[in-house]
């Protein structure tokens, strides 16, 4: 069991560091042929010798059977309690394409689409029309204005683009503009609740210019939007756990994720080795650091088995300069397992470990699902793993006297 | 952890399979000079095999330390939390008899006791008549009426029978009859809320012909009634889970509780090669099946570890066939244990293994309770089973994004 608000008020302001290194889908199923997964294949002395000294298990991200996606599996990581901090669609994918969001803004993903003459849409990807084009079409719709709100613009690719609305006291509270069938007009953009109804108005007068703007374009001459969203009100980790928080992570989307957090979002470049030089460079500065491998989830969602072997050993040949920070805590998860023989998320539980001074080391011999399901920590909730790096960061007062 | 209204709003229609297979009381203790349990004991190679390609566990069926009755273990596995719907002891003894509920029936169990020229309860079993005696009373009461009621009686075994009182309006919520101890009155049927007043007036008109009727039956003249119930609220699985579910059980009461949630109850023989059978026969007309094995549990009751043993290896010897049906996922567990050293029920988690091609087999080499112990699955609640069972057949969306 995970007790979060417990934890929130023992947690004390200390000198020790942690790091967090998350393997992004780093857990797998034996693949077909080989029988063993990425993790267990690949070949990791350095990840294999940090378990023999560390105490291992598996985590579970949101609850049994459910495949999460990073969003919540993040959180929990974090030490959020993904059910209760639901991160809205617009949201992620506005932090997706690496645009920063206010505490008023909302977001929505949009789709280019085609309507005919009499406004019915005939296709909700427009023809699915090249990137280029989507970026011509975005360009000309950032002229338009609305009075009351200022419109964030940012192409996807293909069909998509991602819409943020700036303004005094807007609210995502609103449903999808995208009837999901074609054969139905595009619906106005309507609150769900009164506080809501200014913003949709306004979005409304915004889509009406869209609508004017595209009416040559076909067949992308008209737009739909869903998953409106604005941020969710949530207290940063110094609020929450006294930390001095930083991420480093070389894909948008984690770096929106920990800045919803409160973390410092530290430059970096693209590689492993280029998030492990940052991480040495501003150690001194932070207590908790979050470091984020990406490719790991991305070769697993190709079905490349072998990529992510490869990712796999390139993160083990770094564990050992990260050691040689001498971190007071160290833990190796992942956010979800995302199996090459299944090409996405799963919801199968994710290796784990944790290294300080004060674990039980357990024999584990090797870092891997089957080894880490023996582990003493056995089986847990991802929502345990922030509490036990506090624990064994010593940042946690006793409970009672 | 397991949280069943996420799973509720995730799950999917497919056409992917499931076979769940309750081997009830499967689970046991090491029999004393025998020194392993019935499931270890017996040889039972198929689902040996079985278990090397799954992934194995313990279920706890209610919660640490509690001995289950056959209502709250096999809802949890259908998907239910035992501890939101509890089934009323009356509705229990109907179903076990083979009755069919409607919506406001109200079922209880019934005893003929004896009462002396006073009035007072002398013996609460009246000398455990014997069962004929008990069938030749029964069938004469069958005759009295009371306006605004139909009652359907039952015998059972010696001085136990099932009353159901069927009509608009009822309610069961009142009181036992039963005062639980001789030197006392039977008591009227007290309404415990005000909407079960009618009901419970309706049930001591019947009670006074009851005892006028009796009147020269020593000793079984007078009769006490328990567990007022009706059938819970509760949505079927096609409403909860998407799922198309069958039963096949060839006991009434297993019956009756898959026709609680909404099960098709298929015809079957009484041995486990009929239900293999019927398995065969319906497996395109159903994507969910609830097959129910019943002899492990009566001889554990029975102390029969010989038997035990037997029947666990005559079910063994289906599990090729119901494997040559390829179910997209095949489950084998038991809904509590009943160790033949206890002669019942018991507290003990239950050995659990899932089949899909989604699984991390790892390397158990027996089916039994040491070995699941050590599965990947570790102890978990037997609520967990439907959410691994709909995630290893693909029929949940991803959580979050």
């Amino acid at each position: 069991m995970v007790n979060i608000e417990l934890i929130k008020e023992l947690c004390q302001k200390t000198e020790s560091k942690i790091v967090m290194v998350v393997v992004d889908g780093i857990g797998g199923l034996p693949y077909p042929g080989i029988g063993r997964s990425a993790l267990e294949e690949a070949a990791t002395p350095n990840l294999d010798n940090l378990a023999a000294a560390s105490s291992c298990g598996l985590v579970e991200p949101v609850a049994l059977g459910i495949t999460p996606g990073s969003g919540p599996s993040h959180l929990a990581l974090f030490g959020y309690d993904p059910l209760k901090h639901e991160i809205g669609r617009g949201v992620l994918e506005a932090l997706g394409v690496g645009l920063k969001l206010g505490p008023s803004d909302v977001a929505a993903r949009g789709n280019f689409c085609t309507v005919d003459e009499f406004g019915i849409i005939t296709d909700r990807r427009a023809g699915r029309i090249p990137t280029e084009e989507n970026r011509r079409l975005i360009e000309g719709l950032r002229s338009i204005s609305v009075e009351g709100i200022e419109v964030i613009l940012e192409p996807g690719k293909f069909h998509r683009f991602v819409a943020v609305f700036r303004g005094q006291g807007l609210s995502g509270d609103i449903e999808d503009t995208d009837p999901q069938h074609v054969g139905e007009r595009p619906k106005d953009a309507v609150p769900r609740s009164p506080q809501a109804a200014d913003t949709a108005n306004l979005i409304n007068q915004w889509i009406a210019k869209v609508r004017k703007a595209l009416k040559e374009e076909y067949p992308a001459n008209m737009v739909l939007l869903r998953g409106f969203a604005g941020l969710p009100e949530i207290p940063t980790m110094s609020q929450a756990f006294k930390l001095t928080p930083a991420a480093i992570a070389s894909y948008p989307m984690y770096r929106g994720l920990a800045r919803l957090v409160g973390m410092e979002i530290l430059e970096t470049g693209l590689t492993i080795k280029d998030e492990v030089e940052t991480l040495k460079t501003h150690f001194d500065d932070y207590d908790f650091f979050y470091v984020h491998v990406k490719d790991t989830d991305s070769s697993g969602e190709d079905g490349d088995f072998a990529r992510k072997v490869q990712v796999i050993e390139e993160f083990d040949s770094f564990v050992p300069s990260i050691l040689d920070l001498e971190p007071d805590v160290l833990i190796v998860t992942g956010d979800h397992s995302t199996p090459a023989k299944l090409k996405g998320h799963s919801w199968h539980p994710v290796p784990f470990l944790i290294h300080s001074q004060w674990v039980r080391p357990e024999g584990v011999k090797e870092f891997g699902e089957s080894m880490c399901a023996n582990g003493n920590l056995g089986v847990f909730p991802s929502l345990g793993a922030l509490p036990l790096a506090l624990a064994n960061a010593l940042k946690l007062g006793k409970f009672g006297a």
